[in-house]
């Protein structure tokens, strides 16, 4: 039986973020986690690109223009959107969710999903950083680990090549 | 690390406007509010069609067709979704939202969601250039963002290229 | 700025009304109110059908066959969904919804859906020619607009032709 | 105006019936009513075939394999998801309805959803041979019906055939 | 009247376990459960691996991936899902629900769905080895059975060759 995981060494990869700009200070702070995880886990500054995008609803089509490119081994996206008093927030939040999973299906990429979805914005606030954690950061080593996991995965396949 | 942002000048786009007529006291200010932001953002009047639709079942569809004509770099849709004594509010306003996400995936261009979703008239009245905001508006504005987002991206991918 | 829309006249149109038997008290009032529309709209008879089907989650699949045919301008779905003792209800009415819209996406023809999804049999009888109007009705002429809306807008990408 | 229906002569058909064995006390009364609607609308015994799967997360996938083989007029899915303590039911029974939807949109043919979707076993109970029907039975004679109804439609494109 | 099962013999199939780090303490007992299920039914250890994703969301990205290879018989996804003080809960569970079945959609593959979707921590350790059984163990019996029913199928096709 053989047991196959990604890696956090992001060294060899170039990734892009996706923020989008709706609830400002609480995505400032999700893209801040994105970008000091990238850090971290050794992704070169030149390899790390930001794209701003309106609201969570934009992040699939931002995502999807950029896995067109073929220049990025993960997208990461993030956002925050907080219930109010409509039933506005379902729409919305399910579609980014449906949206970023379909990203990566089309594209066979790893986009992943670094959106709070919150009842309240204190919630956003403790998942940005605060006392829950910090959505951003969670996607980025997620994106981390699931390009460095695809690798492996290739190598499978043709077990002559080393993984890149 | 790079950061990309699309612009607010809407002056080099041709942008379609989809609005639909159920819940019409609403949805005309909807379309004003969107109408008012494309020419604050140097949308020219002659690249600005409206194009009604009954319901806002019908919004992707008509987004759909117009996607087709490769005329437009981004389609508003607007639209009010008011929860009656029924459930089909939310199977209306679910396949609505759906379904735009979808224009925009499958046509690869933006198609903003500008849709109110509410429990009440009320709320849709806040929400229509009242006291929370319009979201024709904010849908015009995220599309000509989007649009020159995208430019942007394309960029990217052939620098020698200035973004049109 | 162009406003473009349909409109209401079906002299010209070819148009399928699907409509399910389930609850059929009900929903041969849909389909009156559907075809009362017709007449009154100028769709002349033998220019429309109608086909029965079992139940609301059958209506796709009947749409998508008649799409295939491209025989029809549009195809109007007509049918009842009322809440019982168990959650079927909203597996039902969601696939119902949600496939009608896909018919519509997949095969680019005014696909509408004048379904209730109600919780009570009152309140399926107002919606189908009681206090609440008729989804039959409105459907159909939902239907008639998106058709004529959809050649204008095919008339704008070719605008030698008058549109049919 | 012309009005089309199926008819409930099953004799010119092959059908495959997908059963779920989870809640198998309830799915085998859910295929007993499956096989014995089909006995009563005139299937013969040797044009159908019965395909048990372990749950109703199952269904979708047994039935794309069967209606790959073009070898069947309909598919009849039948299985039961009863709420248990957690939301897991609803992933389930959605993706179950989804699935099936989805099975019928992708190879045009009819696949009917005659699975039990409830909050009690006694709710399963009466819905699989008890007070309130038989889905298994139900989800076989719509499918009869759209096996037969999907002919006439065919036979409305090429008038020179009698419909098989 | 044909019955058509699958088998529990494992012997002749490769299969794949993607499993999700997120609550490790629970899903490590998910995958102790599906190793040891594969093992009872014949599924020889050099033709068993695991793969670990960082969350839920993250299953249908590698299941497809693993997919492409056309290497395995099945895919067995395991996680847990535990609903904590914010809705988003329901997105990612519902993503992962929806991306797994299209996984198998996509890929015409068996892709069982071994996640756990719980309200509370107790819930969830009943569901890995506790009171309640094993998702884990259930899925890879699942995608024992499916893959050996699959096998049937296909030869209903071609009855020249005995199933595989």
């Amino acid at each position: 039986m053989r047991t196959i995981e990604g890696s956090l060494d992001g060294s060899g990869l170039r990734i892009a973020v996706v923020v989008s700009r709706f609830n400002e200070l609480i995505t400032e702070r999700l893209l801040a986690g994105a970008v000091e995880a990238a850090r971290e886990h050794g992704v070169p500054d030149d390899r790390l690109d930001v794209f701003w995008v309106p609201g969570a609803f934009e992040l699939p089509s931002a995502a999807r223009r950029l896995a067109l490119l073929a220049r990025y081994d993960a997208i990461v996206c993030t956002g925050a959107v907080i219930r109010g008093e409509t039933p506005h927030f379902d729409f919305v939040a399910g579609e980014a969710a449906r949206g970023i999973m379909d990203a990566g299906r089309d594209f066979d990429l790893p986009v992943t999903f670094g959106v709070i979805t919150s009842n309240t914005v204190e919630q956003a606030q403790a998942r940005s950083g605060g006392a829950v954690g910090n959505k951003g950061r969670e996607a980025m080593v997620a994106a981390i680990e699931m390009a460095t996991l695809l690798k492996q995965i290739d190598y499978l396949e043709d077990p002559r090549e080393e993984p890149r």
